[in-house]
């Protein structure tokens, strides 16, 4: 399968975020063309700090094979990890994160921060990102818009939640 | 109660990750003088690579609060916390962070990395490193110590598993 395939798989996973109100990212770990690992955020739904699409893509992926390593593994998510995600991915030694829309307002795989390869951290991950970016980033817009149009139009309010959020 | 007594019981909780063979690393999150969340170390054990001391303490105390935003609450933790764990306070909203012993390979709120304060990231954390250091540093030293013996002395293995485990 190619890329964007798989890309398409983590954005079917962040539709399921939608459910709960949470914003929609989504991820797939995938290992040998195989998916290994999945999730969405879930941070409002679990009421979870850490429960954004890829700590639960990583930790599904971890149950399965039973041991934290997971080496030789793609991630594929889409929109640009957070510090918290980057910094997961690295602990977990995955070896390349493909991801579709950028994150400037966070994002530390190249964005805000680049943690992708840091000589001290003893790990480095190889980084493709702006994969089926419209895709992927169309999805949070409309996410959004939806909001600040439930908000009443209050642009603060709006703002609020996508910086609590994002 | 003071810093150092909070620090201790964190101290207390890192001893209890070295009853899986974890790498001894404690914290507690504290909220107007009561402890709300606790955690140790459980990588190994649980085979999961986000089960660090943190993460588990933070998800500990939002499963109690029913919530995900942490604010106004101090993190006391017997090691500087790594880039995933820093991303984590960060996302969790959590105003302050007391640690034992600093990370010279993976700190990231001070030492390899600062993510304590980062104009972008739209919350910045107080960050107060080295409060009894000697006491939480010695616990990590005697483990990797008793780990290289047991390793039969061959170093290379040793800082394999502490290079895995960091």
């Amino acid at each position: 399968m190619k890329r964007e395939a798989y890309l398409r798989l983590a954005i079917e996973q962040a539709k399921q975020a939608l459910v709960h109100g949470d914003v929609p990212v989504g991820a797939v770990l995938v290992r040998d063309g195989e998916v290994i690992g999945s999730g969405f955020n879930q941070k409002e739904y679990r009421g979870d700090p850490t429960a954004h699409a890829e700590i639960l893509a990583l930790r599904d992926a971890a149950a399965r094979l039973g041991r934290w390593r997971l080496d030789d593994t793609e991630l594929y998510v889409t929109l640009e990890p957070c510090a918290m995600c980057a910094g997961a991915i690295i602990q977990a030694r995955i070896s390349r994160v493909v991801f579709g829309a950028w994150d400037s307002k966070g994002g530390a795989l190249g964005s805000v921060l680049n943690l992708a390869s840091i000589p001290a951290l003893n790990h480095s991950v190889d980084v493709i990102g702006g994969i089926l970016e419209d895709e992927c980033g169309r999805l949070l817009t409309e996410f959004f818009r939806e909001r600040r149009r439930e908000s009443g139009g209050m642009p603060e309010m709006a703002e609020r939640a996508r910086l609590e959020n994002g």
